[in-house]
């Protein structure tokens, strides 16, 4: 056994509770003592313990004094909802602590090691660092930019196409596809589509796993405030709907649509409905993760806000055809191949019978 | 060692040279005596020595007598331009041979089985066969519909596109997807674009690998005979190109391009140009293969016609956006999914930053 399989168990401790934790990062912790493994926990939800209270409280007090703790994230030194996990590891009279990620929140940043080390325990950083940023590149993306991290999703035939011409577009891709996507939902704070995929598919936008899972907000992109008021999206009550418009939304419906239940309209300061402001108040807000299911103009305005973190795509094997069919990115698009967007592909697998390639922008 | 140890050794041998053998099938043979492979060979071209004769001649005569012979397709029971395989078996005293695809060929169909069986040699059949069809499989569909087997091979940005909204497409993809694009070019006996192509981009659609290559026949759609007469496919003479019209091209016209080396026009009998008419004349000229390098115009003509037996797709991880920008397949296409091609996907894998997508159509 070496640090790799220990931190390697952490962040697979933390990777299954991935999505549940929002505000808060995914981390998870791994007590080690003469070689074996004497406790092991999670951070499982916002407001409740830290990983390293989880861990040691099963390590309990006496295998954990003179042990080495891995962790994934750099415990925190200050108070938040509950008190410092650095003072939690002095106290315990841990030996050593192994550190993934550095903690990039201005609160945290090199303190909560910085304390550790002055308390005389042993701190070692960077084993399996790149895999554990990747862990929490939502929260690391928000709490850096203030705005939550986008997530394209998108499903298309093999030429590319998301309908026929006519706009038949049941169903494109299979069944495990569609219920991969609902994993994706559950571990998003916010969903995102415009009024166009309301008027056309009038979608529920919930969670549906064998499970149950979580719901996120609703959100659609609705500068005239055109929303048929009997949609799901106003009246199921399954989960809240946002409804963002431009700053003059018609006052009678914004009453009608304010007064259901679960349901806000948020007008925005400018005519027109501006990604990047979008971006920003749904960060006040408190969104962290936006996942994307836009028809082909709503993609496109965040391809060209340049506001698009992560693009997944699934692709089916199928050959639609027509000049007029719809694709993914409609709008204008660019016209240079200088200005396009450059992506690399970070996964490729089958889901079923369809692909799914998962790109991030390239460095 | 066992049965598939020796044949998977034949279809290796028989692979290697997929490509140069039209219009004959690939072709590997493996002779085993004592448990020892004693000979291999493979029908590298045709007009040469079939695959057991080469496998022969390398395990001496004294050797194959009493062996095993491995081999990847039914030996021939007829004259061609050598002298029938299932012969030189029977004279070389083989104890057994073991055979994975029997032969389509209505000549041979069983006949090279039943005649080493009536000789007393003990055959087996079956081993590897899904594999060593697949090897094959252009051979066969020639052999069965007299047409050539039809491989689509197409390009795209992650979200469909084949060029910008302005017509730009230098690169979509990588140097790695297209220098994998020659290595099919080397393979295929003909490749075939539209005049639309040759207006656009002026291609040589040769082979240019860093060991040469083949080149295949360069085949033009073009059904006013609007070929420019200095484009490279008429000036260039690195391989053959055939110009398929209308019923009645201009007749200046075709005087002048058919006095060009190595340039033929060939009129169809209909006044437009019908894909399944194209596909009967490229087989009576001995054409196995096809490879279709076609915009979204030809294209979609072949998924119309049910012309498609393989589509090979490469996909680059950027996003170019745009309603009007180019998809790969054009036209009305299908309005109704009831109506689409449906694939199955037999490979992906990454070629470079690109992915690569092979399917055919579904069972």
């Amino acid at each position: 056994m070496n640090d790799k399989y220990f931190m390697d168990f952490a962040i697979d401790l933390a990777s299954k509770v991935a999505g549940q934790t929002s505000p808060n990062p995914v981390v998870g912790a791994v007590v080690v003592k003469n070689g074996e493994i004497v406790g092991f926990g999670a951070h499982l939800r916002a407001g409740e313990h830290h990983a390293e209270v989880n861990a040691i409280q099963m390590a309990g007090l006496e295998k954990t004094e003179g042990s080495t703790v891995y962790v994934t994230l750099e415990p925190c030194s200050h108070y938040g909802k509950t008190p410092p996990c650095s003072d939690l590891l002095i106290r315990s009279k841990v030996k050593k602590a192994v550190i993934a990620s550095v903690d990039p929140n201005p609160l945290v940043a090199g303190k909560g090691i910085e304390k550790l080390r002055s308390a005389g325990i042993d701190v070692e950083t960077g084993i399996c660092q790149e895999e554990a940023n990747l862990l929490n590149e939502v929260f690391f993306h928000f709490i850096k930019t203030k705005t939550p991290f986008v997530t394209l999703k998108t499903a298309a035939s093999l030429d590319g196409k998301t309908a026929t011409s006519s706009g038949e577009s049941k169903w494109i891709t299979g069944k495990d596809a569609r219920l991969d996507v609902h994993q994706y939902r559950h571990k998003h704070d916010a969903i995102l589509v415009g009024i166009g995929t309301v008027f056309a598919d009038n979608p529920s936008l919930t969670t549906r796993l064998p499970n149950g899972g979580k719901n996120p907000i609703r959100i659609v992109l609705d500068t005239q405030l055109q929303i048929p008021i009997d949609c799901k999206l106003l009246t199921d009550q399954q989960a809240l709907t946002w409804i963002i418009t431009g700053c003059n939304p018609p006052a009678n419906k914004t009453k009608m649509v304010q007064g259901l239940k679960g349901v806000k309209v948020l007008p925005l300061a400018t005519e027109k409905v501006d990604i990047e402001k979008v971006l920003h108040l749904l960060g006040e807000l408190g969104i962290t993760s936006l996942f994307v299911e836009g028809g082909a103009t709503v993609n496109e305005s965040f391809l060209k806000a340049h506001a698009i973190n992560k693009v997944i795509t699934y692709i089916a094997p199928k050959l639609i055809g027509g000049k007029n069919a719809p694709t993914i990115i409609g709008g204008d698009g660019y016209a240079a191949m200088s200005e396009i967007m450059e992506l690399e592909v970070r996964e490729f697998s089958r889901v079923g019978d369809d692909l799914k390639i998962v790109s991030v922008p390239k460095k």
